[in-house]
């Protein structure tokens, strides 16, 4: 308590101050955790002291302790308070605090950072079931060559000019006819050219999110959403992705206790998971944003690399009400340097997207516009979909089989039917750092399931994400081999030593 | 009275709810007039009105009504209230508010966007005094085409995978050497790629600014800066742009009263003014950085088109204490349309600004930088900017000319030494806006100097900016009489009809 009490001296809240109050502790809190005087697993002061100590608003250290919690600089354990989180999120570092090391969260980002920071080795031998993005060896340059050549002989200068933000019109027209495909009717106008898929979720959360705006989310989920809806100080509400996709009577649940602006999905082969709602899930979800007054964020990362059929509607082609804001990048399939991707903006909100395109970057590279316009018009893109759709495919169904036949009992995986990404369920308690070194020795990478989620409290450990999009096709029954033998060494090494029953 | 308390009766807040009271007022209020259920110059109740009524903090009143008026909902008369503004900012317009059409602030954006929403129409024969973005015409189409095409030989596809969050490393060398020129040290490891300023403007932000914090601009300004600010919920603080950069004094007033995190400046030929800061206001501003630990957001728009040697050293050649970030867009001398500058970020922001960089769009393009970097050594970069400068130049002293020739003594401009705008103070009440329709008529467009300042209630009417970028240089001369003889008629039609003497 001499301890509660000296802490709660040192903090010095100004009254008179136009910053509210919560913002003042959460910002001295926040401070004394980035550089060290709160050290990991201390546990604060309660509610009630800081109340009666400081003489403020239980409200206002709820507010400030919530802040801190979202933004994982601490947890907190059912009964018995809050702790400062043993790994401090790098994106939120004050400007005045010291340099970190490259630290672990931003290692948590997703695939690509992971690698291109180097914590992932990748060498050319490397069985790469990490990243979830093409091999450049697939890319159609020679193709691609064709079109940017052309392109610069019939616009000249005018390829390099700065270019409507919206985008440049005849893309927006010759993207219609790729989404036909999916059942999706759009006009020129509705469509939006973003540099990539990131950048989208990005200028959605800036026209629509304000600090301490509500944001649900299915859990564990793509990362690099997470952490700009964070960056915006929203308050994310994650709920657990199950085989065909979230309860929706836990879903409904928070959505009337929270009353969300935005509601982030990936409907089909879901990031990491590689779960699809149910076409149930997906007329029923549509409903409730109707009748709850939320936009849909639909992610469609790969919903187009449906291997067995499953036929999913993407809740776009569904959305009568135009609730949906529908974006895709180009990325998983085409080439990810690009930076080129799309959304379908609904009616009402095509102004302030547009607005919030405008400050982000102006336009999106007009060269590469016309580029890609040009690769679509002459049939490029279809002919390069088919041979990407063919390749993943042959992967997946090895892949698949591999894991039937060497992965031990104990681990649960089901078969997504298509996507890019398997997620593998361990035991409880397994000791997946472990795994990560050893397969590591061996020249094998994989995702840990613990990355994708929004913070250190809802994290779950048992699992990893293995990602075909950037293994060969000869390397993934070996791969598998071996990492499904590491499994078992470690499995029956950990029930040897243990302590507690496993579940 | 009576319709203040039936207003402030359809005001329900929440005092239990985790958002915070002033947030709750400001949203409600906020809805109030987009929904149109305020009036443009509706008077608002006092605070002392809001404070009885609803029973809540006068702070939470002042808080909630500053954030509305930062964000140019309301604007503040002295001694006599606040009112609704007459146009509503269209970029905060909440999800749920039905659709504006294109608004008068959404044309305030800047030039770039007033000319590509066809609010200002530019035909092939416009005399386009508005754009401050060199024409296609001038674009080096040849030459880049011949590093696109090598690049794409010798890179094939890793041309299109992704590319490092912080920059493809080899052009963050080359770019070394056209900083050298400029007097400025740097190191790869310091240097930022980003797809343009605008962009370099926004990654700031999210990395060092959270709702409810200061900064400092000049005033008139970039709007796209004050646009990004403005959506991370800071609050901006302007100080008057002198001939010589603004009075030190006051500026040292406002960072000892709002203890701002940063300050953003244009030192050099700044937008929209041409103005720039003395060499001794440049060191100042530096020693004031460190004392009052603040960054300066250095935004070196066009400081290398000196056409007059006033070598002005750059904020970045200065600072010993590593207290600029420097910003640089390749657009005005290059091709707009590429997407593509870089920052010098101080080492210890380099880590959160990569990680605001990757949550913004994961990377620039990687075709781009690798084509850039080509550019620059094979030494085209250099030709290229000698070869802009020049016709720059040329346009420079022929614009000075006419002005000295045509311009009625009432109308105030100084030479700004260098860059592509000069800003022209009209006499107290002249009539602009028929300027701009009779100017239109006859094909000749510029900038309103409105549109240049952060929030109604700060902005002057009685300057325009003339800018020489997209002008050719045999349209000058005449250009600018007739714009100088209409000038003078209205100023004398106006002088006829006053009411009110002019000052």
């Amino acid at each position: 308590m001499s301890d509660v009490s000296g802490l709660l001296d040192s903090i010095k809240l100004d009254k008179k101050s136009k910053i509210p109050m919560y913002i003042q502790l959460y910002n001295i809190l926040k401070e004394m955790i980035l550089q060290g005087t709160l050290l990991p697993d201390f546990q604060l002061p309660s509610v009630r002291q800081f109340r009666d100590l400081l003489q403020i608003n239980q409200v206002t250290v709820v507010s400030a302790l919530k802040l801190l919690e979202n933004e994982g600089y601490v947890y907190k354990k059912q009964g018995s308070g809050t702790f400062v989180s043993r790994s401090i999120p790098a994106a939120y570092n004050n400007a005045s605090a010291d340099v970190n090391p490259i630290s672990d969260e931003l290692y948590q980002q997703d695939d690509v950072f992971l690698i291109s920071n180097g914590q992932i080795k990748v060498g050319p031998d490397t069985v790469n079931f990490a990243s979830a993005t093409p091999t450049p060896d697939l890319f159609p340059v020679e193709d691609f060559r064709k079109v940017l050549d052309e392109v610069l002989e019939r616009d000249r200068g005018n390829a390099f000019g700065y270019q409507d933000s919206q985008g440049f019109y005849p893309i927006r027209e010759s993207i219609l006819g790729i989404l036909r495909k999916s059942n999706i009717t759009a006009t020129p106008e509705s469509i939006q050219i973003i540099s990539g898929a990131q950048q989208g979720i990005d200028i959605i959360s800036k026209a629509l999110l304000a600090q301490g705006d509500y944001v649900v989310t299915e859990s564990p989920t793509y990362t690099g959403a997470l952490a700009v809806f964070k960056s915006r100080g929203a308050h994310i509400v994650d709920i657990e992705m199950l085989e065909d996709g979230p309860d929706l009577d836990i879903f409904e649940y928070n959505i009337k206790k929270y009353r969300p602006k935005l509601v982030y999905s990936i409907p089909s082969f879901q990031n990491p998971t590689g779960y699809s709602y149910s076409n149930n899930k997906r007329r029923e979800i549509i409903d409730l944003s109707v009748k709850y007054d939320f936009y849909i964020l639909e992610d469609d990362y790969v919903s187009d690399l449906d291997f067995e059929g499953r036929n999913y509607l993407p809740l776009k082609a569904i959305d009568t009400h135009d609730r949906v804001i529908f974006i895709k990048s180009f990325s998983k399939i085409f080439m990810p340097g690009l930076r080129l991707g799309f959304m379908i903006v609904p009616y009402k909100l095509t102004n302030i997207i547009l607005q919030a395109k405008h400050t982000t970057d102006i336009s999106t590279s007009g060269l590469i516009q016309r580029a890609f316009d040009l690769y679509i018009r002459k049939g490029y893109w279809d002919k390069h979909f088919k041979f990407m759709f063919n390749i993943y495919k042959e992967r997946y169904f090895k892949i698949n089989q591999a894991l039937d036949s060497y992965l031990p009992a104990s681990v649960k995986f089901s078969r997504p039917g298509g996507g890019l990404n398997i997620w593998l369920s361990l035991p409880y308690g397994f000791p997946i750092e472990t795994l990560i070194r050893q397969a590591a020795s061996e020249d094998i990478v994989f995702a840990p399931g613990r990355i994708f989620y929004s913070s250190p409290h809802v994290q779950k450990l048992d699992n990893i994400r293995l990602s075909f999009a950037s293994v060969y096709i000869e390397q993934i029954e070996d791969g598998i081999k071996k990492l499904c033998d590491m499994i078992s060494r470690l499995q029956s090494s950990k029930i040897e030593n243990r302590r507690v029953p496993l579940l």
